[in-house]
Formats: structure tokens, sequence, C-alpha cells
């Protein structure tokens, strides 16, 4: 519990209105899209930068905890105010400031969801590529904070690459502007990108400003099943070899196809190993081109059957299963959690056989999707978080995971972050002495341990 | 001086072949691509890892200065031993460890030439995109470390777009890896774009892994020439409005293009304001459509010639040029001081203007080229160092023309870093709070500023 006096002080800051304390409150913002939780003491809403600053300073004064938050997708426990404080809900910073279609660029609050932001530029005939799962509850500021990728990451990249300016307040309460419009940029430290992905532990991203790219002129998406899981690699790498970098390159696993088709069948099968859902964009020329060697490169390679969508409707049903995957996963499970363990492209067979096994081993259903283009992929655990034995199967399949995921040159996280739920995994991935780097960063930039705390470093490693 | 103590402890950890201090050596690394120079005490070159750690830690111990070095092309003093101390020479360290043709991955040492390194991978069927002016000559490592740009940026990024892992030396000693051959990853902080741009004042870069694209299948050229500047800036938002990022889209001003003619003539006429060199590249078909529109773009923008290549002579004729421009000002002149204000791309035209103004008022000859398409301007100015009197209205200019970046919204460097060169205009860019933030990471990674130290900041701000 924060004092009254301080409550007083937030509430001359905030205006009553955007400053809540009560349980049902505190609840809405004690959980993330993770089984965490923990009740905040207070969250306010904060409507523009110097109110932030009022606040980072206030919590300074009075030591507690500041947890900033967008739109609570996170999937990694990053916004769960685990000890407490406050949470700086920043839903009312939602503008998209400017977008300048000569320089190719847009300036926005971090509150701004990130689908809508998208809808936006795209009127404009403009281009964000980065596409979450989260994207119609996400917001930029949170995309920022987690450096978000998607589906696209493999030819577009990921939020980071997009950040080409960041006005943040400092967890000392200062107001820090870097970057700006202009693409290249080599002035001093590489602040932005220490901010993008730094969890809300570094700063509080008040305002950004994105690369934006012309949108392209066409897409088409082709659909290949696969008998073996080996034969859908090799058709990856095989495209790749052709110069080809698709915008997508989805893989579903056999256990992903049987739970949409008794969801919403849409004509998946249950009995072949894999499928790859693969998009083209470019210019139109270009995009027929590129379908024609992926669809001949898919048959090569041992697709047991290719479909190439030939309008809007049939690439919207392509993407139905895919769309409904998570959905599908939901209804059988009380809890799915979603984990991102990340290879190089060329070890994605050998992760998803070694979830396999760990999953028989633990008896427990992990359908398994992802990015196979960027070796992303999601293993989804269903579980019962109130099956306390379960549980116990789930955390030591979980540390086998990311065992496997490092040992074939993996990283904990492709795009949901460390948070809460990979803290103990850091030191499986990093030497003592890059941790340690990280942690004077930390502690140089954040000496009172104010934003974010107890989060991607355990406490005494 | 360094103590014999330490010279001999030197000349044990790395042989006595490997430790240089005869007053020849010395000055031979005194200097880069500036007018800066200062010798240093001893230069040294390491053969791997451990001996760098060995190296470092004695540094720690006698506290003298660290100075990596890679081709010594830096354009910013960022290589010149200011405070004396040991240059750490990297050229020994230039091995190409792998290319991963199958996850598009290199990993290289840092001494490995740029240029190499390009030809090993498009061997491969491969692509490394970012092109410095100096590639011949520059090394992985300083371009990981000043984070080198070039023509190719507009459309594929700099370095620091491709870089994925790192293993370097802190400044204490130790040897840190972060990344590997991951494309997504949001593991902890982001450590690699950290180090990335940090002129060697926060590690020593001993390994890099980086991200390769497959080779484009084809590209082709275009020069446009123009009365009117303004027509180029327009020519290039129009461009870009089609929906096309060329390669390159690089601008000549008639200075420039003036000395180009009187050096080695290659058709281009001094009597119009600029010149439009563009590439595009892509599979054959699309070339040959990108091109047509570049062409219709041009025409309708009032380009008064624009030749198109047919083959590939006709492109090296077409970029002879561009190519023989450093030489044609160099010959010209005692030294050529190549400034990288960037400016966001509707500014160029802006940008060139001021630049031509300053040069008018200080009676300065300064033809400007560069990457129009991403603002990435190098106005050149022409000196004779030794001319104290010509110096002072050089330095003048030069706090002009940074002034106007600046105010048009750009930055201090879009590629040649801070250096020496730029350190006083840090505090134009940049609020105390950025700055502070950058030194206090600089002090909590390099708690006896051993690496590179004077470099980016001044002391006393």
């Amino acid at each position: 519990m924060l004092k009254p006096e301080i409550v007083k002080k937030l509430i001359k800051i905030l205006g009553k209105e955007n400053v809540f304390t009560t349980k049902e409150d505190l609840i809405c913002y004690s959980y993330d899209s993770t089984p965490h939780d923990h009740l905040p003491d207070i969250v306010v809403a904060p409507a523009n930068t110097q109110e932030i600053v009022a606040i980072i300073k206030l919590a300074n004064e009075h030591n507690f905890p500041v947890v900033p938050r967008g739109g609570g997708t996170n999937l990694s426990g990053g916004t769960v105010p685990i000890q407490g404080g406050l949470v700086l809900a920043l839903h009312r910073m939602n503008k998209i400031i400017e977008i300048d279609t000569d320089n190719l660029t847009a300036t926005v609050e971090p509150g701004v969801i990130t689908a809508t932001f998208h809808q936006t530029v795209e009127k404009e005939g403009l281009f964000y590529p980065p596409d979450p799962q989260s994207m119609f509850m996400s917001t930029m500021g949170g995309n920022v904070a987690e450096n978000a990728g998607g589906p696209r990451g493999v030819k577009y990249g990921v939020t980071k690459d997009y950040v080409l300016g960041v006005e943040a307040v400092t967890p000392t309460g200062e107001v820090v502007k870097v970057g700006g419009k202009t693409i290249k940029n080599v002035s001093g430290y590489d602040l932005i990108r220490l901010f993008a992905g730094s969890e809300g532990t570094l700063g509080v991203i008040t305002q950004i400003t994105l690369k934006l790219i012309p949108k392209p002129e066409a897409k088409r998406t082709i659909l290949a099943i696969f008998d073996h899981l080996d034969d859908a690699a090799k058709t990856v790498s095989g495209i790749i070899k052709q110069r080809i970098i698709p915008t997508t390159l989805e893989l579903m696993d056999q256990k992903t196809m049987e739970l949409i088709e008794g969801y919403i069948p849409s004509g998946l099968p249950t009995d072949a190993e894999g499928a790859l859902l693969i998009e083209a964009d470019g210019s139109a020329i270009d995009v027929d081109r590129q379908i024609g060697v992926i669809e001949q490169m898919c048959k090569t390679c041992g697709a047991r059957e290719v479909k190439v969508a030939q309008d809007a409707t049939q690439e919207a049903q392509l993407w139905a299963g895919r769309r409904s995957a998570f959905g599908a996963m939901a209804r059988s499970a009380r809890q799915v959690l979603a984990e991102d363990a990340t290879v190089p492209r060329s070890k994605v067979p050998d992760i998803v056989r070694s979830i396999q096994q760990i999953a028989a081993k633990y008896q427990l259903t992990v359908p398994t999707l992802g990015h196979t283009g960027d070796g992303n992929m999601h293993p989804n655990i269903l579980v019962m978080k109130q099956d306390e034995e379960e549980m116990k199967r789930v955390d030591a399949a979980i540390d086998e995971m990311f065992k496997a995921a490092l040992d074939l040159g993996g990283t904990l996280s492709g795009e949901h972050g460390i948070g809460l739920s990979k803290q103990k995994y850091m030191k499986w991935q990093f030497d003592k002495a890059s941790l340690d780097m990280m942690k004077a960063i930390k502690k140089a930039v954040d000496p009172n341990n104010i934003l974010n705390p107890g989060k991607i470093f355990l406490k005494d490693e």
C-alpha cells in the first residue's frame, strides 16, 4: 500500500479520475497473458510525458516500483507488478502524432494499438511490417519495450528494426530524446535499441518515431502439406536457396492441425506431420514469379498437396486455420503457455522433434507452430494452472525445451522477452560477464531500482 | 611511455615480433583518415581473444589506454590514440571462420577486410549489403565498431542491421558472447547494438556473426542529370511514392561533377546542378520493371538527360565518375574533410543549399555528394591543413553545417561516428539527460576508462 500522502500527490498530478485504487481496478492490472499475477498498490493513467516525469520523481523520492503497461498482452510476465507499486497504464497516450509521407516515418504515442497503426499507415500506401499476433490489443509502446516480432519477421525484421527515434522518461525522471527521422544515425551510443527490448526496465517510452516502407503492391499465399517434417524444412531452405525470402514462412505441426480441425474445420489434414503457410509480397509481376518458384519447390521437396490462393477469398481460407490456432488451443485447456524458444533456421526440425519428445515424456499436449523462416517456433503447452502435479511436469518440460533450444545454438526468446518466465534460464544462455554488463547498465541508469523491478534478471545472479 | 616492465609483460603475452615500439611504427598508428594525430606509446598485434584479455587486464592494472584499430580508415578520429597508450592492431585476427549457407550467416574475426568478405560470400550466392566506400581497406570489426553504412544503406540498412552475434572483450578484460545465428533474439539487453557504433569505447570486438541475404539475381543502373537540385529531390520522393526503394540513390552536386570532369572525364555535365546515380536490384524481371518506373519518374520530374545502362560495361561507365569523385577531390587539395551530416530525406535540397551558402560565405571549396535516398550527404571540404587562417574558416564553416543539419531535424553523423571530430557538437544534438545516460553506461562498463578514452564525449560536459 502506498501512503495516503503519496496517493494525494498522485491525484494532484493526474486528476482523481486517472488514479485507481479499488480492488477491482487493481485486479485488472495484476496479470498479463502468462499465469503470473500480483496486485499493484495503485494504477494511474497519465496523459502526457510531464505527468510521467512527476510520477517517476515521486517514485524515486518514496521508493516505490513503477511498472509501465501497454495492452497487457505480454507473454513473459513483463507487465506483472511483481513487487507491487504503481502500474503506469499508457492507454490514454494513444495519438498518432504524424505520418510523414515524404520521409516515410510516423510518430506515435506509446498507447496506440498496433493494428490501428497498421490500418492508418496502409491508408497512406505505406507499410509497417511488425505484426505480433496480439496486434489487435497490443500497443506500439509495448511492442517497442518487448521488441515484438511476428510472422513477417523473416522478411522484414522486428520492431527494433523500425524504431528511428524515441522519447523516454528515465528511471530517475529525466526526459531523453534520441534519434529522429533520419534513417542513418551513429551519434553516440544506441540508446534507442537499448530501450527497445528492455521490457520497461530502463525507461518509459513516451513517443516513438518509426520507419515505414512503401506498401507492397501485391501478395499471394500458398499452403503446402507435408507427410514428413524434414521435407517441410528442406522446402524452407530450398526456397531461400532460390533467392526468395517469403514474407511469412509459417509451420504448423500435426497436433496444431488436429486441434484446429476439431474446432473450426478448415480442410487441414490431421495425418500429416506438418504444413507450411507461405506468403510472398512485392510487385505484382514479381509475386507471380516468386509463387511459381515456391510452388515448384514445395513439390520438389515432397509436399503431398500444394494449394495456391488465386484470390483474396481463397487466401483468407488458407489463413483461416492458422488464425484460429490459438483459439483452438485455448478452448482445449484452461491456459496456454506460449513459449518462444528460437533456433537457427536449419535447426527447426530438431527443435520440433525435441519438443514432441519432451511433451511425450511429460505427458503433455504441446501443439507447436511458428515462424519457421526465422527459427522462431512457438511450442504451446496446454495446462490447467490449478493442477499442481501437472504444473510440476510443465516446469520440468519447459526447462528441457529451453535447454534443447540453447543446445541447438538458439536463444531463450525470439519475440516474447524474458520478464518473469525465463529469468532462471538467463544464466544458461549468458556467461557471467554478459549478465554483469547488463546489470551494471541497469544499475547505472536506475540506481534506485524503480522501473519494473524484479524482471529479466534474478536477484542474486 | 609505458614502463619497461609493462613492455616486457606485453612481449611475454604476444611474442617480440608482435610488439612495436620504434618511432616509425608508432607514427604508422598515430593517425586515421582525419587531420587528427597522436603517437601511441606502443602498438601490439594480438592473435586471439585470450591475448586481448591479458592485454586489457594489464592495462587495468597499470592504467594505460587501449585503442582498438581496424583498417585505420576512420573519418572522425575514432582510432587516433589521443591520450597515447596502446594501439591494439587487429589485422592478424582476419579469419573468415564460417559461412553457413543453410542459416545464411557468416562468422568472422574483426580484422577481415570488408571487400574480401563481400567477395567470399558472393561466391556462395550470398550477399552482405553494407558497403562503406573504404571497403577495400576497412575491416569488419571497424565496420561494426563504427556502424558503417554505404550507398546501399537506403534499401538494405547499415552494419548494425546485420550483426546477429558478437564476442567482445570488455574494458575490464572479461569475454562476453551475445547473440548467435538466430535472426530474432530478445533475451536481455541488446548488448550487440550497444557494442555496434560504440567506437571501441565499450569493448574490443573479437568475433562477429553476421546475417546474410541471398544475392540479388540482377541489378541495373541509371544516371539522370538535373538542371535544378529540387527536381532531383522530387525524383527521389517520386520513385519512393511508386513503391520502389532503389539499392542506391546517389546525388552528386555541380562542384563534384566539375572536379571529376577535371580529373577523369566521364561525360558528366559541369553546368547542371546535380546528377542522380540510381541502382535497382532484385529478380531480373522485377529489376526491368523498376528501371522502367525510375526512368519515367526522372523524366517526369524534369531530368534533362537519362542514361540507362544496358550492360555491365555501360554500368561501369555510369559509375566511373562517382567512383573517381574522392580521387578528384584529393588531387585538388592537401586534405579532404569528409563530413556526414545527415538529414531526413525530404530535407536534402535544403542541406545541400545550406552547404553551398556556407562554403561561399567562408570562401571554401565544398563539393557535396552522398546517399540522398537516406539523407546521408557528404560535404567534402578541401583544405590545406597547414594554412592556419584557412583552417579557422573551415572550423567555422563546419560549425554552421552541423547547426544547419540539426536545425533540419538531422543528426551529426549518419555513418562516420563522433570520435574526436564531432565531440563538441554532441550537446547540440543531445539533451543533458541523454548524454548523462550514455556516460553513465560508459562509466559502468569501463570504470577505469581504459578503452579508447577521450572519444565521443567531451570531458567536462
